[in-house]
């Protein structure tokens, strides 16, 4: 047996937690995977005297970052704190300082991740992100090495569990918004302040990092267009559901015509495909290569052990020196991508639901189908339920489903219809895809 | 760019051919994956007349193994003929004469697995063998990799796309056994002869592979217990739809009080379950670890480019060399395994699914129950369904939903139940999960 990898870790929230855990209930297990015992030698708190789930010595816990740096018997380090600048800080410290970087951090990567990885390279250093996207779904790793032979030609994810949650509950329980994201917290899947879950942050995040691996291209968050769920009512998971469809936050990425359009958005998927059936807390990537064709990874995207699962794969590639090979030879977030740009968004070609709220009198639909005509958006079906009697001259939801169309120009008719006297609130509007 | 990997290939079927179009249409795709070119040097062939789908110059193709052995310039060689005493001694030859090799062949592997291992080891060589189970899916990069810092709990696959295509027909179409496998042969999902495919050996022979890496033991393959399809009757589906359940033929391991389980059996399956939402020609995997939890992979399990797409992996991680890492740590087949014993059949706890065709008179119920009583079975649910007046005193089926039973009592009340003058066939019965 090989001498020992020295590993710290920084931060013991969830994460860091559960990968004390490991390392210290497993230690001949981890060994024997590894080729050599995984030691951990510091983890870096903020509290020393908070009470931690797993019991770790006094001489482990350390408060002090220079610690670590200064440990020549620590050689990696995985980053488990969340939060963007003070991590950048401590990443860049610990790459100059020698030691190699494991990191959960999704938001850093996909803000600087060229700064990092540039670092690392530049100091001979390696750095592995399992963690970083869906948790315990080994996800980089399938697009790092399994899938290598491969031309991506599209991912599609559910990224981010408490959208899903929520989702899953406004569909299956009938539960509005609120009272879902109440249900998603009372859980522990959606924190006090749930907004960079809800509004599309957080897998976009994890976007931008599938989205370089995929393609070679550094995203700027800027260039993902993205939209979260805070707004969904559940009348249209009603109406999906009556047309066979669910809707998910989807992450997805596609290469068209030597372009890349990717996009965050609540999308209507038909009921029967797989990422349709992914319920509750769960994450799925789905693949499409040009040899694999269609692959899907399916499983927890969050939480102690899934997550912590994934830190320890990288410690053990780290450890038998299938990382440092791999980061050498693909050169992740440097500038010898290929030349590809982001699609803009309005020539995107996609099928959507629309949602108007009309006034229930002769003549709207007529009014509606002409302006889709106008901007060449042709219909494919529509649903408008018949109100009762009493209710005439009320207003109703006029449901369309559109064949495939612009987004710039399906965007400009929803513009022209916004005006119309007769619909009387803002048109809500998802793609479609089948 | 370091100097190029030397590859040849192994036949020039399916397989090999999709790997021929990989590596000579994408040589610089591969090149940027590798970190270096992978050059195809040799193509043994039986038949060098025979049209390809891939255009293969004349000095590469050869019907000589030899050429291959003695060829300096060829370091990997894939292994893509099928059959097992043929590739067991070219492979070893190959290891031999100090070529890595990559293999898609699941039967070498399960029957000659340690053999071939060893000679690995012997000769300083490593084997890759991501192919040689469910096809385009990274199960085995995911067990040796990305799931090492797991003790792995469960492993269930749906390992052979024919059977599933032909079980998918009989329950989506209501088709007999015998019209799903004349489509799936029509549709090339099966072979003239499908003995192998739907008797559950080849299923069990990928078992066979998964269970060596997930528990480090050389399973016999007269140990794994195992039941194709041939027999199903649409009706057992039809009342498994009624139930709740799809049937679908499952390869199975998992741990159980310090033993592993094992086995290749149809078995009821929850319709929300993600594995019973595997469909047609697809292949999965649900894994369950004791820090990832639950993790589903999905995709194609067979076929040219799925399957060329795992060979390619295999040959990337050679060139860069990852492989040779993983293979000297991990010492797969090897004797040093956690002293783990196949757990008796007849000791398995599971819940059942039973059908008897019997009498439709008083008595025959009590009759039944009182021989499951006996043997400690305890019913859950039954289903016999009213036969028309005029029909009185025929045949009925009598469906019986079991709890948790020791599978050694159940067979043993089978075995009574057949012996009744009112049970009128042999009684149908698997094993049921939730």
């Amino acid at each position: 047996m090989s001498e020992p990898l020295g590993v710290a870790l920084i931060g013991c929230g969830t994460v860091g937690g559960g990968v004390a855990k490991l390392l210290l209930e497993h230690p001949e297990r981890l060994a024997a995977r590894a080729g050599r015992p995984l030691a951990l030698r510091r983890v870096v708190v903020r509290d020393l005297t908070k009470p931690r789930a797993t019991r770790l010595s006094r001489e482990i816990l350390t408060t002090d970052l220079e610690q670590v740096i200064a440990d020549p018997s620590v050689q990696v380090v995985a980053e488990l704190v969340g939060g963007v600048e003070w991590a950048r800080q401590a990443v860049l410290r610990l790459l100059a300082a020698g030691k190699d970087v494991v990191t959960a951090n999704k938001a850093l990567l996909a803000t600087h991740g060229s700064e990092v990885f540039d670092a690392a390279r530049k100091h001979g250093r390696a750095i592995a992100f399992e963690a970083s996207v869906a948790g315990g779904i080994p996800i980089i790793a399938a697009l790092t090495q399994s899938l290598a032979g491969n031309q991506i030609l599209s991912l599609q994810g559910i990224l981010n569990g408490t959208s899903n949650f929520i989702l899953t509950a406004m569909t299956e329980q009938g539960q509005s918004y609120g009272e879902a994201l109440k249900e998603a917290q009372a859980r522990g899947y959606a924190e006090a302040d749930p907004t960079l879950d809800v509004d599309g942050t957080d897998a976009a995040h994890k976007l931008a990092i599938l989205a370089q691996i995929a393609f070679g291209m550094a995203v700027p968050l800027s260039a993902i267009s993205r939209r979260g769920i805070e707004n969904i009512d559940v009348i249209d998971i009603h109406f999906a559901n009556e047309l066979g469809y669910v809707i998910k936050l989807l992450a997805e990425t596609w290469l068209h015509e030597g372009q890349v359009a990717m996009h965050v958005s609540p999308v209507l998927l038909r009921k029967h495909t797989p990422l349709a059936q992914v319920r509750g807390a769960y994450n799925a990537v789905a693949v499409i290569g040009d040899a694999v064709e269609d692959v899907l990874f399916y499983g927890k995207g969050a939480g102690m052990m899934p997550t912590a699962s994934a830190v320890v794969a990288d410690l053990i590639d780290l450890a038998i020196g299938r990382t440092q090979r791999t980061f050498q030879t693909l050169r992740l977030w440097s500038d010898n991508g290929p030349p590809l740009r982001v699609q803009p968004p309005a020539s995107v070609k996609t099928r959507f639901y629309l949602r108007l709220v009309v006034d229930d009198r002769p003549g709207v639909l007529s009014e509606v189908a002409g302006i889709l005509a106008q901007h060449h958006i042709s219909i494919a079906s529509v649903i408008q339920h018949e109100v009762p009697d009493d209710a005439e001259g009320q207003r109703v939801h006029l449901v369309i489903m559109t064949h495939s169309a612009l987004t710039g120009n399906f965007r400009a008719a929803c513009d022209r219809l916004d005006q119309l006297t007769s619909v009387a609130s803002p048109s809500v509007h998802f793609p479609v895809e089948d």
